[in-house]
């Protein structure tokens, strides 16, 4: 009997159906990273059709399509929203088994209430009901949110952003929470000699600092960190493909960055000690403020020059690395914790085979202080998928406790994405009701079902304790 | 009930049975990789006994039968072809959950219509029966392929290779449709000079081009790509621990190769961009031709050098290695991909660790032009089992389409490797009809036949395009 | 149905539950290797109450209570012994899913009769009633051994150590058989200068030898082999993050021995060399002994130095590292194979992803000469739960021969760890029974029912041959 898409959807057994149902379904969204854009929502914009909302900025799909073998117009190029959503319904019947299938149809079923899969036979249809649920105000930016059930979420910005629609968004009440979260990457993005000078002069703008030297570039930064802080930010975020670490101080921070303020050209293990100097400077300044500092771990980025080139990053060029990643992670932790300051830390990595490493590394650095203090993260990008979010539940399990997790978050540029919670929620409730099934856990509902409402929700609550 | 070895072998639901049985059976194979010998194909040989035909070359039992304690007299040494044969009747019990076990009862029955389990008890009965049934005309080369219903096949080989088996059979309408492979490992193996330079006097005899410097060697390998594409083939193929990249023209690629003339040896760096520059070299010949390129990436091989010795290469001495092969592997596409010379193009791992890795990285060089042009490869030797089918297909689906897939191939030396298709076809079929009973897939049989039938047969045959 | 820790606890399937409860659960325990203390064994200790028994030493619970934010007062510190229990039964629940949670009742099931799940609730009342029966001679040291039917064990053991406990034990026909294992690691732990050479003055002392020099170590460590041996030992071990291997004979060794003891600073690259060097040494010793040598690789020890600093080491902050591992493996086992002096040796590693490259590994040295001569260890540590055991069998049935597998062993610090036998042996039953009910193995209880025994007593008793 089969369940696709229905209400017991991915729930395989009786007890998964009654965690799913009796703890998990209700609870609200705190959904503490993502990528939307806080001036959709402090606009509160409406959508002109499907394709502005599902499929622009969406590189999962256009990889899709892109396999599939569609022309390159008809993702990023110049057809019409409607042709692109014509050809996008094309390819989602040979989606079957990828997280793009069950996404899309959880997507229109929950946003839309559309049942039916989506194909060439009923993409036009789809295309003008959706198009136009999207004008009426249940479905504008925060409309979308508010049918997810989201408390609150968190956007990434840049140290340089002014924060003016996350400003807009607190001070109007019929906005869904929406916080900002630090994300300074670019900040000691030192390979680049030229960009990194161009972007110190939007950081001294920002900072109201001039950034002669090193340490102005940290008092910039806290500057900068304080003002995410008094607007409500929580969180910092990295993405790198591996962190460094130097166990000596094989060269001087001062003169790295002199050199670069000079235009000169850095040596790649230059580089490297900048990043890694800068990340624990950081760290510390997270420390005080008490926020949590996310780091994700493992992306290569930008693969294909040539399309890398005509579309820019963030397009779909991106995919697994296979970085040794134990050593400098173990060295960078243990450099903040040496002096205990080690703040809250989440830690996502993006290659499966890393579970193991990430999921026990974390575990060395908690200390007791602060219940799960150290996380090992969702499944995160490539991995958030039905596979990649059990043997993240797995890991974790395996290696620490699961029940002290933080659980899901959607990553997503788009708004229609916050099913991924439903589809999270559904998978921990099916894998803690087959294991009570095959007799690994008790029968014991009422405390399973406090474990599963910790994870999907009171968990993250306590642990980021937004306002 | 059990299905050891019935007609619903590993198929677990319905779902699964009507998906083989109605659609994977009956379709023919296209068996796109295998190391068989084009001789006994054009010769017909008649195989003197089981040994022979199945125990002669295969290392895979070799390895089973050493790590049981079996002396090499009765494995590569003196023992007759009976002896040998009553030996590893005597191992094949004790191979219980390795591939073997399912091969050899699979191979047996489907092609000597037996279906007791081998073992001492039986062995002896077994022997005399096959090698019987081996002079019948039904069980030559061909009559084996053709049990089968091998449409085609592409073999292995070397670029001097003369071709000639391949000419007599596809002058004769009798054989099976065998096709060259280019396989040109040998023609930058400079890391041992003295082979190479041998090497090249049979390349200069093979290509009719005298090799003075590092321009003729690559006249002389286009040289013999277009004799081999004369002659049918439609693929190469590359089998290295990692591929090499170098973002610089570190080193004067003509004058590595005139050091190498001189018979002088190379330093370990330079080997690897010779092999580098004259892997990319090779990708713009295959690329003019329009051949898919494959890379089966990641065995360390000849690891026990004693047995080397005594036994050569390919006798059961290598295994997995850990290399990292991300940033390699991206570089060597993307300098390819980057002047649109990126010719299609199949990438295995041999470390299961790695699916993620190379199942994310072809797809950023999908772009769009070739339906599936980038394929993450079937389960390769050591991952050539139950266990690695049904990672390999996941990863396949969680990060790319499943749906384009090419399927699978035997990679074999022996003519009774053949039921390996049928057990991806099974393993396949159960994955896909495991999703449909447990509602993760829709319960739609036309639409997912179509996709298995694609899987099995008609994807490769659009992909490869054989005569 | 629940079963969860009833008899039939982890068995799925009534093929499972006859291949336990007829074949595996009556079998004694040979336990090849673990931490317990031979004074205790020899003493025949009575533990003064359950938290000396199992929460001291225990870094895995301790873990737990850091994760779970427990100060450590209660985990190490100053709380007394019953505090620290009540605290460990607050975390318990919580570790749904970790092995912690099935260990812990698993172990107050089959050592004190206690069927009801640990928490705050009945905390005291067990605490009180486990540490009255550790006052009988039925839960003595060895009465909890036997309770377990443990018919030998063997102790790791610095090849400094006197080896009185063993000797008394052998003498004294009421102690279950301990012997000893040779774990030479600090005998060359030469990357802390004098740390090391107050280590050779224990070897020193030990042997009886003066080391003036490096072959005088040899001499020292191969008189102490000989001393274990002559004290029933019967295995070596080491523990490494990673082995080392030159091709070449970059050092001398004999001058960087010389240069340790002038309380000179190595280079990181001559430790490496020393400890390559030293190994194969150690290698060809034990191979003339005819010992089994054990290699446990991968850890990555002491990441938290804050903490280090405060509680030593072995008190949780080690976790699993990311190393390349295949080509020193390779050349190490090659080194010691070149030369026919590779003894019998079993290789463990501690990231499941490199389950791939071990299995395989091990198998290029299996020469037929021995039955399972080169072996893939159990999982181990960090992988020690139902997932890393399954993944174990699972990777050693598709690369090699299960078989062969000469089975579990605790690795533990604790008396209360035995149940892990049964935990493994549940496992391995409902495997195979899952295999048999699925229909890819052949329904031959009889035949199946010797691999269970094999694997669970008797390929141990005939590998190690323990007098």
């Amino acid at each position: 009997m089969s369940t696709f898409l229905t209400e017991d959807f991915l729930l395989k057994n009786d007890f998964a159906k009654k965690l799913y149902h009796d703890y998990a379904k209700k609870l609200p969204i705190i959904d503490y990273h993502n990528h939307l854009s806080p001036q959709q929502i402090a606009e509160d914009t409406h959508f002109e059709n499907i394709t502005q909302v599902w499929l622009a900025g969406d590189h999962y799909k256009w990889r899709a399509m892109r396999a599939f073998g569609i022309d390159e117009k008809y993702i990023t190029g110049k057809a019409s929203d409607k042709e692109k959503f014509l050809k996008w319904a094309e390819v989602v019947p040979f989606t079957i088994r990828n997280p793009l299938f069950h996404w899309t149809h959880l997507e229109l079923k929950a946003y839309f209430g559309i049942e039916e899969l989506l194909s060439p036979k009923n993409a036009e249809e789809i295309y003008e009901k959706t198009s136009k649920m999207l004008q009426q105000d249940t479905h504008t930016a925060n409309g979308l949110l508010k049918l997810m059930n989201v408390e609150s979420l968190c956007t990434t910005d840049d140290p340089t952003d002014s924060l003016e629609h996350h400003i807009a968004i607190q001070k109007d009440a019929s906005k869904v929470n929406a916080f900002p979260t630090f994300r300074p990457d670019k900040s000691f993005a030192v390979e680049d000699v030229k960009s990194y000078n161009s972007y110190l002069s939007k950081l001294e703008k920002a900072s109201n600092i001039i950034i002669h030297n090193y340490s102005n570039l940290l008092e910039a930064l806290e500057n900068r960190v304080t003002f995410f802080n008094d607007n409500g930010c929580k969180l910092s975020d990295h993405g790198l493909g591996q962190l460094y670490h130097f166990e000596t101080e094989k060269y001087n921070i001062a003169s790295i960055f002199d050199k670069v303020k000079a235009s000169k050209d850095l040596k790649e293990d230059e580089v490297a000690f900048f990043k890694a100097k800068t990340m624990i400077a950081l760290g510390k300044i997270y420390h005080k403020k008490g926020w949590t500092m996310q780091l994700h771990l493992g992306a290569i980025r930008n693969n294909n020059k040539r399309l890398l080139e005509k579309l820019g990053p963030d397009t779909g060029f991106d995919s697994i690395g296979d970085y040794s990643q134990a050593e400098a992670l173990s060295g960078f932790l243990n450099t903040l914790d040496s002096t205990n300051q080690l703040t809250k830390t989440i830690v996502y990595n993006l290659n499966s085979a890393d579970n193991d490493v990430f999921a026990t590394m974390v575990g060395n650095f908690n200390d007791g202080t602060i219940k799960g203090k150290i996380q090992f993260g969702a499944a995160w990008w490539f991995l958030d998928q039905k596979d990649g979010m059990e043997k993240q539940i797995d890991t974790l399990s395996n290696q620490g406790l699961l029940s002290n997790f933080v659980g899901m978050l959607t990553d997503s540029r788009s708004f229609l994405s916050f099913t991924r919670h439903e589809y999270f929620r559904r998978i921990l409730c099916n894998v803690i009701g087959t294991d009570v099934e095959n007799g690994e856990l008790p029968n014991d509902e009422a405390f399973l079902g406090k474990i599963v409402s910790d994870i999907c929700y009171y968990n993250a609550k306590n642990y980021f304790n937004f306002k």
